[in-house]
């Protein structure tokens, strides 16, 4: 049994999404970030980072169950444990955890941030958003940049590193981001968002939030 | 033979920290940050997100070389093609790239903007610097229990991910931030930083920097 500790988060949405391509059973265990669940005491004792999601697989390795924390290396230990959505070796691995890593690290920082500024911060900071504003359209230059050259940001198959992507393009509003000049990756997205896995994941975490 | 762009960053010592594990011969070509030559056209070319570490490995697969950014990416591959620093496979293999993953989306990106308000903003914002301050201590905090029971960041052996780790509590002045709550971070940083390998490539890296 795989359980899964998630809420309606740009990094949450690719755990189940990977789940669902990979075609592994899973439970969702709702975690509201929005009133602070992942600050909870019982929560911290399993994943002292306070952060979801993180996933819970009971057959981990040699019968032993196995926690895991960070979307990143989640969807690594499903892909590594499928053979699947991550090549075994040669060029096509090495571009997977190159946009792996340039996500999570450029990507998802800029719109977290650039979200904060714009719309938690107790006051609106010019300085501030213009920083993550600026970061987050060059971030995004270099990813149109990329899917002008290929199908998907790694090649030609879908892969672990286009699921890490839609993270955040697909919560691109919180940072007030739209891709009116990004064609390509507006194509990318349609594509991705268009498969049934995905459809089927979106539609599973939307049904973790309660009804205001 | 290979070859690494490189510049005395948090980031850019992880590479040549790993080489020199690795017993791996390299050069390093030095791209001085500091004078926005990561930005300079030659530069964007080879690497469209300008930014350092970047390496190409002349051997790289078939016969073929591969340029390869995100110094995430580059440990992985490095680390593959030795069988060395990243176990192959079960629970300790998972903790790498929890670890890695933790760090490069937490501890980096907090002491990175906690330099920057605290260090290179046009004006001091005490809502960024509070917001970043708070972050960085927060996943200090958590990196300083974890080191509470392990030796390494994830177990009893070296890996990769303690050289990520490595990178920003190496430049944590950069942040302002010192290890005088954190023993355990303290203990570990200090067994890292005696390592012989450790040691040549800091020299590596501070030789690139020209003299004032």
């Amino acid at each position: 049994m795989i359980e899964v500790y998630a809420f309606s988060t740009p990094n949450s949405i690719r755990v189940p999404i990977a789940l669902e391509e990979l075609g592994l059973a899973y439970k969702l265990k709702p975690v509201n970030v929005r009133k602070g669940e992942q600050k909870l005491p019982d929560y911290l004792a399993i994943n002292p980072n306070g952060k979801v999601p993180l996933m819970v697989d009971s057959e981990g390795f040699d019968g032993s169950p196995i926690t895991i924390s960070e979307s990143g290396a989640i969807l690594v230990y499903l892909a590594e444990k499928t053979g699947k959505l991550l090549p075994r070796e040669g060029v096509g691995r090495v571009r997977v955890f190159e946009q792996m890593f340039f996500h999570l690290t450029s990507v998802g920082p800029a719109f977290g941030q650039l979200g904060f500024f714009k719309r938690q911060a107790a006051e609106q900071i010019p300085l501030a958003i213009a920083r993550f504003q600026s970061e987050s359209e060059r971030v995004l230059a270099v990813l149109e940049g990329l899917l002008g050259e290929r199908q998907f940001v790694t090649g030609d198959v879908f892969t672990i590193a286009d699921i890490v992507h839609f993270g955040w393009l697909w919560r691109r509003e919180f940072a007030g981001i739209d891709f009116e000049n990004s064609p390509n990756i507006a194509r990318w997205y349609g594509q991705i968002d268009a498969r049934p896995a995905v459809k089927r994941a979106l539609q599973r975490v939307a049904a973790l939030v309660p009804a205001a």
